[in-house]
């Protein structure tokens, strides 16, 4: 497989793409179910990640795409994987949080794209990060080969 | 919170610790699961970061660690969370496969620790890289504050 | 443990409890989620129990309950676990299908209450009946042994 | 859809059908993972059922059946989706617990085929039961049509 490059998230520095123009983003609402906690009562961290794919699936359907067609439309021997998934947790989060989740867009290149992901908790009015993270996914035809981002994705991804 | 070092995953480059000692590692074996599938069949990349998690479980029992024991021991006041993530998806695994995950130490220092993970399935008598992937912990107080690992803690993650 | 009267889901009568005053229920949205799906595309049979304990959730909350605190509260030296659960599947439901799920009281006595479930997709402007089934909970002290309900449960779960 | 006879579990009676032959069982070890407990430490009642899952899968590979062809064979026109389940959670089981999970057939009748499943855990050289519950799945075709179940299957799940 060819090489994305490597993303690592720095804390404290923002958003690295924040120089350009704001990036596009969509926030959603989320429950922090029984099921997903672990033996101590925080979210188990692995929910973490479902959680933003969920914000992800919510920002493409606030774009005007149906998740299920995204990640793979077998008409058009198509699929967008996630390859890569990275986070950092930075407070606790527990059973029966309602949380806030924004989704952006960090990186459209080649046949990749980049997510963002920022999950707040809400205490005596502030709003506290819990975590924050990405995951990128790419762009392959049925062999698991490679394929450029279709264009009409990619205005998906990047139109305002 | 004070800030880890940000980890990141070459891909390519091998063990970034490989030129020290040979790492600390041990073996399990995991089976793809009916409820850890996606909609097209494949295992959910959240899932991967559970087998992992297992992983770095199995890998502490071996050294003689209850699992439980290392994540929080009340009487000790002492936690040891998960605060960071990382993970590339390099072949998908499926439904029934059956998997070789190798966990092994890759850093111990200050307040925190880093497990490393690789994930193999096997075709045709070849390991397929399926994924590799790291998590990081931090020992933390009642109060969610970073303290020292506990000397016996560095001991069992160094001893050969 | 005392033993609970066992239930039984009888297809196509109805609620069983129907003769009686029509009971106190509550509706929500699901969203068939990426990470819930059996290889096939399916909800897994499991994730449905998921869902039913959702609604148990929002319908405690939408009573005035905290879920948290209905579940467990350790200052009351108090329980609620979940003892039994049963579940008809009627139909498939797929990623990101938008589902209702109503959930009402169908039994309150003694130490035990025993929540029903429908939960349906729409298809054409017609609702089609995807599952059905119970979950059954039990008030319990520190020591797992039965206690009666506590008066204001009883109330919040009869009241209309 | 065609009725399946309801089954209700009758705790203390054992095995309904204990008058018959003795069952077919197979034995599990099952591992409570981290993310599969609820925010008091006990495994989620959800769980359970996801463990009755992979004893069912691996009472089907015992008797020589790979579970991926059991549930559906597209070659064949062919599926084998859960219609049912039941379970009764007798004692809590905790992170990191090792369980044993005994699967057996039941029942095996037209289309339909019901497993049960004791789950037991060890506490002073002593088996407690920990759950039982039943899974029953049904032979379809690509509609979702039942149909009967294949002569082999029968085989493979009454065959001593």
């Amino acid at each position: 497989m060819p090489r994305l490059r490597p993303f690592d998230i720095r804390p404290g520095r923002g958003d690295p793409d924040g120089e350009m123009a704001p990036p596009l983003s969509h926030t959603i609402e989320i429950r922090v179910r029984f099921g997903e906690t672990d033996p101590y009562g925080v979210a188990y961290f692995a929910a973490i990640l479902d959680y933003f794919k969920r914000g992800m699936d919510e920002f493409l359907r606030s774009r005007g795409l149906s998740p299920d067609l995204a990640y793979r439309n077998p008409k058009r021997n198509y699929g967008f994987p996630v390859v890569a998934t990275a986070c950092r947790y930075r407070a606790p989060v527990r059973f029966d949080d309602l949380l806030m989740l924004r989704t952006r867009v960090v990186r459209v290149e080649g046949s990749g794209a980049t997510f963002g992901f920022s999950l707040f908790r809400t205490e005596a009015g502030k709003d506290i990060l819990a975590a924050e993270g990405r995951i990128s996914c790419r762009s392959i035809d049925a062999s698991w080969t490679p394929i450029p981002l279709p264009a009409e994705f990619i205005n998906i991804l990047s139109a305002r």
